[in-house]
């Protein structure tokens, strides 16, 4: 009996929700609290994974502003439609730092780092998944990709000089001709929906006018500076699991009843990798 | 001289906004009032262009709902974060009309259409342009693709029972997986901001809870009900143009002095087409 319910499991179309609820608990990995930023506002309060594997300089400078508060004061200061959200610490000039300027840390070296390849094509090059984030790779190095709620860092025309102060993050069609244009250096995984139903500025780029249209930002802290009892927990599905390469398939061929014709193909920000609430 | 500045105009790396002012007036069409419905709401207004070239009688049956002003005092019903807003005729349900049910109009013949494709691979299959639009084409076949701003026809399982008295359109990553399972029918092209900062619905898909939540559809018309003085007149570039050629290599490879590394490709809908109030 249990080898026929296998079988019968095993021929059972997969739909995305059916596997990231039968997902085993080996497909999840929990997120450190160094790595959860929580970004406080009126408008509502965003959780941000960061991404030290891909540009550890930068999210060092961003920890670094975190524990000395000076992202707390600060505001969203521009939001521009089908592009991103953009918030900064307190007196920035909307555009770069002030601080340390941090090397691009646009790609890391491919090797020592897994990838699974999206078996599909993709117009920007080879994307795929490393350690449960959207990537792409070019020979011998690995890059993040800029898909809905990717965190950037705010640069100006010289390729050095952001510093953490200025982030944003995408909320619309992924604009990928920013990748390894800007360094990216995590995500927005819970309540993006707060900010990218924000007003968008009237300034050129989005850029909000006056400041009472501007966003407070009333604390900003990493999950880890909380007493451990009162830190959110989170994990996000083991990109190289199988229940992860189920859900590549699934997404490309979705199987829902509303569906009349699986498109047979999918791009990588439409692959959306499964986060959660730890349970 | 002449000849000198020609020869330095086409040395000259051609950006995206250079291509677009400097087109010439060939490469421009106006749209026809008839393709011109102007959404008016309390949150703003939105003017949408319809396609009958792909969906003629999704289109008619719009036009009828416009004419007999079944679309006034109805109400936007639904915005769900990285996917639609959606707006119905008043007494709607919030999933299907009650109409004449529709033939699915997902695809056309390819025959007597001009194609441009995407000279870049496309996951979803062979991406490109016809008559001013983000299409597809596979054999004879020849559809609309779910880009940013895209406009469709709500329906219900069954896949003809749309009867175009529920719209969506799009305000997040491009729901691909959706093409040639629902008739897209336009597109925004003014004003999307307007409802895609509207607050996410807290129901299941985004759909509003209370009715003090919706957003009441003020009138809809199209621009060929008003007075011709007073209709608002837009044009689309011709995708067919050398101009729009050159502007699909320019965003793929991004000129402006932002961008230290072009992508070296692009996704059909990172290639916006451009749209503007007659000169």
């Amino acid at each position: 009996m249990i080898i026929l319910a296998a079988l019968l499991a095993a021929a059972t179309p997969a739909t995305v929700a059916g596997i990231e609820k039968d997902a085993p608990p080996t497909a999840w990995r929990a997120i450190p609290p160094e790595n959860l930023m929580l970004v406080n506002t009126p408008k509502g309060n965003v959780v941000i994974e960061l991404a030290p594997g891909f540009a550890p300089r930068h999210v060092a400078a961003i920890r670094a502003l975190v524990a000395s508060h000076r992202f707390d004061g600060g505001a969203i200061i521009r939001v521009q439609d089908n592009y991103v959200v953009q918030w900064a610490i307190k007196g920035s000039d909307g555009k770069t730092g002030t601080g340390p300027k941090l090397p691009p840390e646009y790609e890391r070296p491919a090797e020592g780092h897994a990838f699974t390849p999206l078996p599909y094509p993709d117009p920007y090059g080879r994307a795929g998944f490393s350690e449960g984030w959207q990537a792409a790779m070019d020979g011998d190095k690995q890059w993040l990709v800029h898909c809905y709620g990717m965190v950037g860092v705010g640069r100006n025309l010289a390729p050095d000089n952001g510093d953490g102060s200025e982030l944003y993050a995408v909320i619309g069609q992924a604009p990928r001709h920013l990748d390894r244009n800007i360094a990216l250096v995590g995500r927005v995984i819970e309540n993006i929906e707060a900010w990218s139903a924000l007003p968008r500025g009237s300034e050129a780029m989005g850029f909000y006018k006056t400041d009472p249209e501007k966003v407070a930002l009333t604390s900003v802290r990493l999950a880890s500076d909380l007493p451990a009892a009162s830190r959110p927990r989170f994990e996000v599905m083991d990109t190289g699991s199988a229940s992860f390469r189920a859900l590549i398939e699934a997404r490309a061929n979705r199987r829902e009843e509303f569906f009349n014709r699986p498109a047979g193909g999918v791009d990588i920000c439409n692959v959306k990798i499964p986060v959660r609430r730890q349970p």
